[in-house]
């Protein structure tokens, strides 16, 4: 068990028996993240043991880490509700425990997403006008700037109302994180016109358009990567799907420009320079930029990494963490979804 | 009017006033269409004077098609169910009105979207079997065969049996466009698990799983640029919302490979190398391949093209019509929407 705190150091908790290369990448991510910022104290959280055993032989220093030690694993194939009922010594729900308890501010994990979501909401509890948690996923757009649709999938069959709290979650996220000093927010749609799409649209239309948000209408799918808006709010179904097809968009452009290179010599060459161009321009399209989605309407800072997350993914995680926790954005949710309710 | 057939060589209508760029585009698309294949008849429907003046200044030689003329013209602007009833002698109207009273076999225009498919499927009428009619969007896989998403947003809310349907006008779409000897058809989901998902996932499942169908089961996000099946089958909100960040893909690509071409002179000339390799690479992902989405499950071809067509994509819309005639899909989608449905 880690000391009570004496100071207002951030402390991350990070799920280091989460992900498909654990506890090797979240080592090395920690490690990472702690040689860019020393300023916060990290906890690993997992097998004592196994931890100090890999650490040893791939020769990663943690001994600026403490561990708190979690005897179980929820992998991937596990049940996320029955997991976290059953699984109670995993580390992905002492976890979410020690920030229940605040013993943590954050937890951080590239363990089984479902499993994740579960915990930090049933354990770390929601944010006070908080329905639903929802997850953020961040699109890089032709200005230049992150597009953030909620939500991403943290549930289905979403209400008006949770379309408003996305909004507001989303809001706060934007200006704090993405600086955007007034962000503008649009309802995924099929159509911009007010009479366009579906019995969901329509009544969160109405509740967007009498808030205090900076509610711009509907947007369509083509204008996430224009831009046109900071914050795109949609059922999870719908989001979900969007942000996977997008985290694909780059690996069927690696496949075509390797199948391009197939072809001969001088296309080898071309598919060189055709992958350090991409890579240039499209860096901001790389999951590994923003490491997780954060869950935000949980109480605390909660951010949700791929199982196949890179010692590089780990550690942006953690600092997007730190982030989050510097510019008390679980303090400012909960101002917010008060503050923005009714126009006038 | 046109006389009555005497032989069965496929006739198709053209839309001449539909598109932003009309009439011009659409003439220059049906020349480019009769010039790869003249087995076909084409009438020009629209403003008689308009067309054969814009043919004249523009050097367009219309002579092998006929014009029926049609004096009114519905706009990006006309709300699609009114302007089909107050605008009774516009090219939309009367091109679908030609394929009614079997004066046409196939109708493409580039016009008003909404008005296109009200006017395909109230004056058409629906093939028997078929509750509502589909739009399918083609996607480039990473197997270099198209993935069709059924519906790409002819409608909203739909039911299950609604899925069911798509999935077996997609199912002979693929067979005799796509050449697939048996298509495969996912329902899109947020998880691949039969328990993921909402109602209409659940409900649509079961009933594809009974059928006659070659149902995989659900398939995410990322399985569409994958190719792990042939047809996709989703909500029409969920598959326009889809089909419209499909689309901005390619002019995100661009918009980026731009900012990076005006840093220097040597990325001006890595840009270069970059464009002719992704057209050479991603040419299936351009629209005009297409030229436009099919609507299915009307009693006649209906074609829908983007406003903005060229004559390419113009041309590929006609063609893709003849397609869709010589291999007889209407007769095919009838007997299929029969031979499909129970699985015993």
């Amino acid at each position: 068990m880690i000391d009570n705190r004496t100071d207002t150091k951030c402390r991350i908790a990070v799920d280091a028996m989460g992900g498909d290369f654990a506890p090797k990448n979240e080592l090395l991510g920690a490690v990472q993240a702690f040689n860019q910022n020393r300023d916060f104290e990290l906890i690993l959280v997992g097998d004592q043991q196994k931890i100090k055993s890999v650490a040893q032989s791939e020769n990663i220093d943690i001994s600026s880490f403490s561990i708190h030690h979690a005897s179980q694993v929820i992998d991937m194939y596990d049940k996320p509700t029955d997991a976290i009922k059953t699984k109670q010594d995993s580390s992905l729900v002492v976890g979410a425990k020690l920030v229940r308890e605040k013993k943590a501010d954050a937890f951080v994990s590239a363990g089984n997403t479902g499993a994740m979501m579960a915990a930090s909401t049933l354990i770390m509890g929601r944010i006070e006008g908080v329905s639903r948690p929802t997850i953020g996923a961040s699109f890089p757009t032709e200005k230049n700037k992150f597009c953030i649709v909620f939500d991403a999938g943290a549930s289905v069959d979403s209400k008006p109302q949770h379309l408003f709290e996305y909004s507001v979650l989303g809001t706060i996220f934007a200006k704090e994180i993405y600086n955007q000093p007034d962000p503008t927010v649009g309802i995924l749609n099929v159509g911009e016109e007010e009479s366009k799409g579906n019995e969901l649209t329509f009544a969160a239309y109405k509740l967007l358009k009498e808030s205090k948000l900076n509610f711009t209408g509907n947007v369509e799918g083509r204008d996430i990567l224009k831009g046109k808006v900071d914050v795109v709010v949609c059922d999870g179904f719908v989001g979900n799907i969007i942000l996977k097809f997008g985290e694909s968009v780059l690996t069927f452009l690696r496949t075509r420009i390797r199948g391009y290179a197939e072809k001969g010599l001088i296309n080898k060459i071309k598919a060189l320079v055709v992958r350090s161009v991409l890579k240039a321009s499209l860096s901001d399209m790389d999951y590994q930029t923003h490491g997780g989605v954060p869950l935000l309407g949980v109480n605390g800072i909660s951010i949700i990494g791929h199982g196949s997350s890179t010692p590089l993914a780990i550690k942006n995680m953690i600092l997007r963490a730190k982030e989050m926790y510097d510019k008390k954005l679980i303090h400012k949710f909960e101002n917010a979804l008060k503050d923005y309710a009714v126009k006038k």
